[in-house]
């Protein structure tokens, strides 16, 4: 009996561009520039960034206007609709749920599991929610106890965990380090080869 | 800190009509309008319905062709865009994916968990794949596991096991008898009166 298969995959990096670094260009606050692909730490990232955050006086409106003006990568959205018609597909992101309404809503609201902020009275961010720790994995692990076969794609040192868990993983346009620190891992750079691969070995 | 909620669905009944009732409408064969309304034991039921195709030689395409004249109920493509929005939303269904393309269309691709079919190569429905068993209840523990709070609505018996498993539960649009076997359920039979309840208490 052949088993049912679901798609899980990163947000920034694979769909859109990299919050954080657009955030940090439009603001001109060097200091925002990091992700996870510098920083491997989570925690460490995310307390540096609401450090800045308090530093530079910017609230979550202010930060959720420039996410409203990044914009999907190119093919995006053609390629989220193909996985919703052909598997079962769900973003797993280490984002949070009040960021990701404006790039949800250009890629035509996809299922997102992810983390939440907390916001003091003035809007401002004063700290975050992990909906639990390793949440991409788990998210793996939880569609496996489901009896989905798994492929996962993600770019970058926090998809690592959800790609060893998954049945079949892919590297998405992941930058050179993260390469090089996972050599064992199959490398994509464009939606069409990625769907190329899922028909070939899925017939998705 | 308070957790992140999920709703889990039904498909039939809940947001478009009961799929074999119109195959039984449509073919005018009395034998298919048997639903999990009438016999609580799928297996029971699924054996009952293929052996019923294959004496009138009715084949998938056949199937599929009068599900793709099945109309979503009023407003359920609204409220599903709301929930899509507004929550993580899964629509959990005792239904196979050979059927459900030309419904989940009509309702924008929202996410499905459900079953699948096994079919010969002159297309006669041979058999069904159970994704696993109560896969209803363990959609909802899988969710509970990636720490969400959970929120189920469902119209009949093979609901009844993710309802228990939600942490808020709710029979939509039931017919009598379920109302009588479960009065413990909250009973709601409009959409807008789900969004309010939704709204009120947990602020979705």
């Amino acid at each position: 009996m052949k088993k049912l298969h679901a798609v899980c995959s990163d947000l920034e990096g694979v769909w859109v561009p990299e919050v954080w670094i657009n955030v940090a260009k439009k603001t001109g606050i060097e200091e925002l520039r990091f992700t996870t692909r510098d920083i491997k730490d989570y925690d460490e990232l995310m307390r540096h960034r609401i450090r800045i955050l308090k530093e530079k006086s910017l609230t979550l409106q202010d930060i959720q206007k420039v996410i409203s003006t990044i914009k999907p990568l190119d093919g995006a959205l053609e390629m989220i609709e193909w996985l919703k018609q052909h598997t079962r597909f769900i973003v797993v992101s280490d984002t949070f749920v009040e960021f990701a309404g404006p790039l949800l809503a250009q890629l035509n609201w996809p299922l997102l599991f992810c983390h939440s902020l907390e916001v003091d009275a003035e809007g401002n961010i004063i700290g975050y929610n992990l909906r639990q720790k390793d949440s991409k994995r788990k998210t793996v692990e939880a569609l496996k106890i489901l009896n989905y076969q798994v492929i996962a794609f993600g770019d970058s040192y926090n998809d690592v965990s959800m790609l060893k868990e998954a049945d079949e993983a892919i590297l998405f346009r992941p930058p050179q380090n993260v390469i090089n620190d996972f050599p064992e891992l199959t490398v994509m750079h464009e939606y069409s080869e990625l769907k190329k691969y899922l028909t070939a070995h899925f017939g998705i």
